[in-house]
């Protein structure tokens, strides 16, 4: 090995000093706390794909509303726990414009961030009933909504999206459902990190299986409107954003204003539990939590209040001015996120050129959309073989296992990418493939460019 | 009964309406709704004091700063889990400052207000060792902090400091350390809803039981600074906020923002862990949620982590400045909240002139502070009638038994009442006094005159 841009015992020991032992189980935080290391040490800039940042500026209409609301004095006051009103109609309303739904104001309730909604949604719906107490996901998935299914301490089951697409997949739900002990189902769409996007069929059986064996259908889309093929321009029209909302009853479907919004630095999401949902009582609830037993209550009075006394008051300003905007057709969602699909379009052209290949490709026959994230792999090397080779490189991914997906492969995400170092990217594949050249698996090259 | 200034049928129906069945076991959220409910109806303006909510305009310092990290961009950004490193270092500082207290800056973590901190620590050391898994509170206290344990599902103890101040306390506290199950003693100083503050000798005997039992001691200092007997006002001279960081080794503090600097809307507390307990690790904490198994480290890498993923951006910009002002003597705690003060003596002179008496009245002896929250009551007077009768007459309260006190009787909160109105309310418990005379038991007035 001649051509690596880094050296490799500079890795290694930043690896062994962070202590990543097996390559397989790197994480997040272990590779940035690595890539970090070695940047210092070397001066070499990396094209850093491990992690999932925002990369664009956070709309003007949150940041102004936001400065005005603290220049009126609202640090002062405490924030209501269910929510501005105002921000819970724009929120009703942005969600009837953009994916179709009708759901009340009452439902949709700001949360500090979308993982403080997860974390609430997980405590609900896993003690609704005792005897049900188990979280199916549809993998890969984030691992912290694992990591928050161990803190709060309830079982999960999980199995791999791969395998089971179209007709397989309510087969598959419903050998789960029919075990009696799943509350809900989780799954994010478009999902990290392998940018699969549940078709409308897709959705629609999740809803109905779920309805049928009354659980409840968790839907984090925590990368809304990022589906490139689905061009969510206007405000009222078709296509809407793909939800499970148009097909179950008994729904909470979460949305993060991280990604679409970029505005990741002030914690806020949206749960919005159905309106079947909102109101229904369970007496394990009630016992479990006191108060009156129902769903919608024990989310915001019992939850969000005893988690962090509701979202901090200014966001709530943000949050409102934004969707007003969205709504209104001032703001274009669909323009926000374009650029994150050009740059993806841009690497995954790169690498399959040069004979690595996508490892989640496709939706039920049609191509994977251009994201935020997308999977590849170099056929005969294992994720974590991939992730540390590709540090030689100058060049940062994170192993899938961590995401709970059972194929070799990386993730890669293009939000901190510009386009302006496209060039530098191609040459650092270059030098990679004059070291470790394709294995013979690679044969047919291009076979499945998007 | 002729004098009362609003309609007793009016105020009897709005409590029905808000599903008050029992007067005691009233809580705040269901006072505030019915007197919003009888002000809506009436026209009559309460003199309201059943509500916490601070009630002096934040410092410009804070919102200052979070205007300015907002227009740089701050909304795109994460925040770093452990807070923002600035930020750490000027809470270290002001820890040292205000409590002459030592901790390291790694140890010091923002969290989505004090609520989120305590919700985090009572997972964090009941999980610490199995055997462990009961936190004693001494009471009176905040009673949402016994809702988080329930959340949580983990057991608490709890007993009435009014029968235990001095040289009982320390015995009655190490009779439950005895016990085995003790994993954490939870106290607020100042507290809520008594006003009740620990002197230096109970907080000393705390401190060293705990240490001599290896349980930890979380002090929730939502009030500090409010002790009006304690003068704040130079930095790095005493005298200092109280504290148990001054006799113990394993102690978790919880500083809110609410009170002292005005903050409560955007939701901002700190968990300043002692340099003791940060590194320790527990083999049933690892056990439990993965990670290292130490406290510093479970407490954000997977509490906080998993709860929010850390404390919006720009609040931690806010509350550098806030704390830098203070730590520099341009900002005088002192004289933030002696409004408090000045507002709570002019009630409770009318309060006693009309023979009604403090509840909780003196700390070992001395008068109780004027501060933020009192107690009264009515004598030979439940805590829940007074607070019924106390509407007819167009003034609010609730009553203690929602705060783990025992004692007949109610807490006011003079944080939303102006000074212009105590000639207002003196009319009104004069009406009040026509129509409820005095009883026997109230010979010896003004014998509990703070």
């Amino acid at each position: 090995m001649t051509n690596n841009l880094v050296d490799t015992r500079i890795v290694d020991n930043a690896l062994e000093a962070c202590g990543v032992k097996n390559m397989e189980d790197a994480t997040i935080r272990d590779i940035t706390r690595v890539v970090n290391s070695v940047e210092a040490t070397t001066g070499t800039r990396f094209i850093r794909m491990e992690m999932g940042v925002p990369g664009l500026p956070p709309p003007e209409e949150g940041t102004r509303a936001e400065i005005k609301a603290l220049e009126a004095g609202v640090a002062q006051f405490y924030p209501m726990l269910e929510g501005d009103p105002g921000l819970k109609e724009e929120a009703a309303r942005f969600v009837k414009n953009f994916m179709d739904v009708d759901v009340r104001p009452e439902g949709i309730i700001p949360t500090v961030g979308s993982m403080q909604a997860c974390f609430a949604a997980f405590m609900l719906v896993t003690a609704c009933r005792k005897e049900r107490d188990t979280v199916l996901f549809l993998d890969p998935g984030f691992p912290v909504q694992k990591n928050q299914m161990r803190v709060i301490g309830k079982p999960y089951a999980a199995f791999d999206l791969h395998d089971y697409r179209g007709e397989r997949l309510g087969k598959k739900i419903e050998e789960y459902l029919e075990g009696g002990r799943v509350a809900a189902i989780l799954y994010s769409n478009p999902n990290n990190p392998a940018w699969v996007c549940l078709a409308g069929e897709e959705l629609a059986m999740i809803g109905e299986l779920a309805d049928k064996h009354d659980a409840i259908v968790l839907e984090d889309l925590a990368y809304f409107g990022m589906d490139a093929r689905v061009d969510l321009s206007r405000p009222g029209e078709p296509p809407f954003q793909p939800t499970v909302g148009r097909y179950a009853k008994n729904f909470i479907t979460i949305i993060s204003a991280s990604k679409v919004f970029s505005y990741a630095g002030q914690r806020l999401g949206l749960a919005c539990i159905s309106d079947a949902l909102y109101h229904r009582h369970h007496d394990d609830l009630q016992e479990r939590f006191g108060g009156d037993g129902t769903i919608g209550y024990t989310f915001v009075n019992r939850l969000i209040y005893t988690l962090s006394s509701g979202t901090t008051h200014s966001v709530q300003h943000a949050a409102r001015a934004i969707l007003e905007a969205a709504n209104e057709g001032r703001l274009d969602i669909a323009e926000r996120t374009r650029e994150y699909a050009r740059r993806a379009r841009a690497v995954k052209e790169l690498l399959l050129a040069r004979g690595f290949r996508l490892v989640y490709d496709q939706d039920l026959g049609q191509p994977l959309a251009d994201g935020f994230y997308f999977t590849f792999t170099d056929p005969g090397t294992s994720g974590g073989e991939l992730t540390r080779r590709l540090l030689y490189y100058g060049v940062s991914a994170i192993p899938l296992r961590d995401a709970g997906s059972t194929r070799p492969g990386v993730r890669a995400c293009v939000s901190r990418l510009g386009l302006e170092r496209v060039g530098e990217l191609a040459d650092r594949l270059a030098r990679f493939r004059l070291d470790y050249p394709p294995s013979g698996e690679q044969n047919g090259l291009f076979t499945n460019i998007p």
